[in-house]
């Protein structure tokens, strides 16, 4: 799962350019969900938890990052978004690793049970699965934040302990065993430019417009 | 770098709710710019090429994914948003990799030189920098796009390559050096859940509320 999560204001979701509304909430967050062709129901509850406890709003004291959207009790609304899980070819999007929208409808129908089961139905609000809409976004701040299952997730704990691990990986040079240091970069992944860097992005981007 | 390219068909910039507007923009691209502590001057303009050649408008036959906002002569709304380099603890956003503001303040006006000497200066509008904003956006389908620098970046040619080199190791299980089973990942890396999974998202999810 790829998921766009940004704090919005207002939203509102149309059917088409000055078409009917299908849908709105105010304040809270929305989802945009991407769906790949292998997720499980294991990625689907543990995004369920992120959305909900993911703290992107302040407290009473105007603390940031303190409360998420359900201490506040604001409202979520989702809209699947295949586009997420977009490879670029060159610099055309490719959507081969998106699941195939009848496998993806109910998947999605299965997220939203999920998240209206953890939270109130009343509060979780969706678009129209497939179809084309306008969907008019008030990002408050700007906030966005992108989720990917089911990495990207750092335990303060287990980071102190893998960065001691690392400190004395350091100072002993001993062979480390492929197991601790995979370990030890996983949760950097999503972050970390050499991870994810490779021969093939920069041979096919000297060969753009 | 990690960018959220978003269609659009109209979007506004206000300095707060109910606000002075500040910018604005009708049909184009609103690209949402997460700049990490490692990004060189190299990320800077790979990215600037992704952006105005990346296709997601249709050509005048209706045919999807033709046309770059480029091509289309449309115009391109740029808003920095470190939140983009999030990696959360807990449920906590964390911004450390996020590039400090001094420097980012710099790094961006950078990117929107050469987004402005690449395209049309006047077809370049953007926000103000790190201020507190309403960015109202109408997403267009939605399409939204994550791309993150340098990779995700597929050469069809290249793939094709990579892939008969791994059915050619499948079929002798010969020891395949590090260096080309490197290569092989590298493309795959920010859709793979495989290459982003790790021992401590379980442990971490496990552990919340």
């Amino acid at each position: 799962l790829t998921l766009t999560i940004m704090r919005i204001a207002r939203l509102k979701l149309f059917m088409q350019l000055g078409g009917e509304q299908i849908s709105s909430i105010g304040r809270g967050i929305c989802v945009l969900l991407g769906i790949s062709l292998e997720d499980t129901h294991k990625e689907l509850e543990h995004m369920v938890r992120k959305i909900l406890n993911l703290r992107v709003f302040e407290d009473e004291s105007g603390k940031h990052w303190s409360k998420s959207v359900m201490d506040k009790q604001y409202e979520v609304l989702c809209v699947s978004q295949f586009t997420l899980q977009c490879i670029l070819k060159g610099n055309k999007p490719d959507y081969h690793m998106a699941m195939p929208a009848d496998q993806a409808e109910s998947f999605y129908n299965n997220f939203l049970e999920q998240l209206k089961k953890a939270y109130k139905p009343e509060l979780i609000k969706d678009g129209k699965f497939g179809a084309y809409m306008q969907v008019n976004i008030q990002n408050d701040g700007p906030v966005t934040i992108e989720l990917e299952s089911p990495a990207a997730t750092v335990d303060p704990k287990q980071l102190a302990k893998l960065e001691k691990q690392q400190q004395r990986k350091e100072k002993t040079r001993t062979k480390v065993p492929s197991e601790s240091s995979r370990e030890r970069n996983a949760p950097r992944n999503k972050d970390d430019p050499s991870a994810s860097s490779g021969a093939e992005g920069d041979v096919s981007s000297e060969r753009e417009p």
